[in-house]
């Protein structure tokens, strides 16, 4: 089957979308953030891995956390990093996205970080870079957040060690979230045995049981004895929309609490991809609790992006 | 007595204040910013002390002039550096300050560097960062500006040598300024035996004398004499405001001008924070003047930054 | 003559304008330019020329594109860059340009990269520093844009060779272009016997044939036997004005398409300084054509930047 992320060798070339991408890969990418993680505690963050590389980090949707994440990445890879918010500059001028990517290019461009609000955008520009030149998929529409997931793999990993025994709640707004779709291809993929999505039906995507996985609307049912529970973000713009009545309502039916999560396992752990709603899709003392590795997925995740990037941009 | 930028041995942990911060410390920076100037001068202005590290300019109030001083003396320590405008960002998501920082740290933060509109706001920072991660007050509201007054300390002594033969003025608003707040801290430490403040009665706050000034609110009768004038921007929003009749009102009553220095003492040093308001706090012809040592000042709040950088996250 | 931009040895001292700079300078730009793409495509694109030097780009008016070639070209020669964009910045705290400049130069500046709405403000910049510090015209109102002209000579170079033989036509918008101006100062500098600009009246500077070009209103005609085509970037706000009925009716007769192409020399090259209209000034099959060289224009562009801050500012 074609993958438009690997090359012919089948080695990793873009990393645009986790469906369909082998586990050997996504495993590869985690261990490999393994060794930049143990590296970052003895205290040597940088290597030269990337040095005289350029990296560009598109972001046509604005995203300070995403793309802060992979500026610090870059530059701990020793990459001279680029950061651009194209809004103002030229496609404001007329220039077709296909144009802007091509300049960039012939700039000297070795890899293109894309963030884009529409859904596609990066496999877009993955078709149409030269040979050489890296496309890595920083959230794309409601699509895809490949990162993203593999960083929540990471952690999910570091705390639990075998995905094959495991029981994984994701609740909230699935139905918007390119983050939940990218976690249920890698859970998926990494062998868990039981995912678990839970939200209103308002907030999941019809037909969402074809991606294997088990459909809940009532919290405490779909948290009764799972491993791993992935809180989403509920974004503002939802919440005062048709689909949801108030972000009260929302958090008396789908916030986590501490006497909801007590019927998860007695040693789940709590993850969040991050800004949280505090009140609204989670409530404080379980954010800042003994269950919570909110923070340390932060870590993971700029492992995670040197990873990505180093596989695919480092010097051989 | 607890000092919140002191670490149990009494080292200098974060720079939030001068208030209390002993005069050693002081000197200590002051000595470091003298190794900077003079291998700046011998072409050599880039040293390896903070390599590796990552340094984040947290700037929650726009100042491209303080931000970009603080940048440039990272980048000639050889940090990875991250400024980031937090308005549009993660706090307009909803984001807590705290959870800001606190992710910021988890990507492997080793220093901010905060401006924030509230007092106050670094020393909460200061209170919750991690062993090993260093704050930096970059102006709070109307409490403190400590590097700007270390490097007007530095000037000084670069110029004067000796503090406690000196009569030192401080000119203009004084109410509203966190500058003026701490260079009378840092005056008053290193043993100046004469600090002044001369400005109208409604710029200058109540009960001020009780920090260990003499007062004036005529600017002639203030000047005579003195070693030092260390005049005040005037901000914008309050030249039209409650407290000043206008611009030109002011510059009668409290602009520095030839005449009005002459009564100073003849080797009478003059500083400014910048930017300067022409005509407004400050004649042209003083600005440009064989007196100023305005531009001088610049040069040396880079090193003074650097210093308290080194000090704070150097290496051992 | 006096020069402002050599020093009293004749050596590039500043980059301002192409007027008057002697062919053996272009020479030298070009021939340096040529080791760093060579260089580039044997992938190592970094060299230390700038290490521990402060390069700041100082854009005064909007431009990504142009901004970003410089902050790459100034990483590759391994400078510490800074960017301002200077509009929410001092200035509009009330400084003075000249003031904005002495304080950068205070914190150590080594070179200035200038974009700015007024011509002549680079030069202004340029007579106002001190010794050892370096501007480069990034593009100043409607007069120059040396760098531009310069890689459109390196281009011209690479494809053709020898100038002395060359039909040259330059299409569009004369008037309001610091770009064609720049472009025909370097041409006939380097010995181009026949440079045509082809626009309509309203768009063609008055007495433009003083400067040693022959006028043509008509395309075709214009393009009969040329041996380079530059097309210029029609501004969007010229679009609607006064000056021309509509971007449809200004292709007609002005646009670049396949069938007019046919009139040059089978062997022509097309080149547009971007980012390109499509459909106003080119039509897309030219753009993307064999003729076009459109993007190796972009690559040249980083390497003759960095030829040009190489040379004003690469240690001895």
């Amino acid at each position: 089957m074609y993958n438009p992320q690997l090359n012919k060798h089948g080695e990793l070339n873009h990393l645009l979308t986790i469906e369909g991408l082998p586990a050997a890969h996504i495993r590869q990418i985690l261990d490999r953030a393994q060794q930049y993680v143990t590296m970052a505690e003895q205290d040597s963050k940088k290597v030269p891995l990337l040095s005289g590389r350029s990296v560009f980090n598109l972001f046509f949707e604005n995203s300070t956390r995403t793309r802060t994440t992979f500026e610090i990445a870059a530059k701990r890879l020793s990459a001279d990093v680029i950061s651009l918010n194209i809004n103002a500059s030229s496609t404001a001028k007329g220039e077709t996205l296909l144009d802007t990517i091509h300049n960039l290019e012939a700039m000297g461009a070795d890899m293109f970080v894309v963030r884009h609000a529409e859904s596609g955008a990066p496999f877009l520009i993955a078709r149409h870079v030269k040979p050489g030149v890296h496309v890595v998929n920083a959230g794309d529409g409601r699509h895809a957040h490949p990162t993203q997931a593999l960083l929540d793999m990471f952690t999910i990993r570091h705390y639990k060690g075998d995905f094959t025994q495991l029981r994984v709640a994701i609740v909230g707004d699935i139905l918007h979230s390119r983050v939940a779709r990218s976690q249920i291809h890698a859970l998926t993929t990494l062998g868990v045995p039981e995912v678990r999505v839970i939200g209103p039906k308002t907030l999941l995507p019809t037909g969402v049981e074809k991606l294997g996985v088990r459909v809940f609307h009532d919290l405490r049912e779909g948290l009764r004895d799972v491993d791993v529970v992935i809180m989403l973000r509920l974004q503002n713009e939802r919440m005062n929309g048709a689909l949801l009545p108030s972000a009260q309502e929302f958090f008396k039916h789908y916030g986590l609490t501490q006497e909801k999560l007590a019927l998860a396992k007695p040693d789940a752990i709590v993850m969040h991809p991050g800004p949280m709603n505090r009140g609204v899709e989670i409530d404080s003392p379980v954010a800042d609790g003994a269950h919570s590795v909110i923070l340390p997925q932060v870590t993971f995740g700029i492992a995670v992006r040197m990873a990505v990037m180093g596989i695919l941009a480092g010097k051989q």
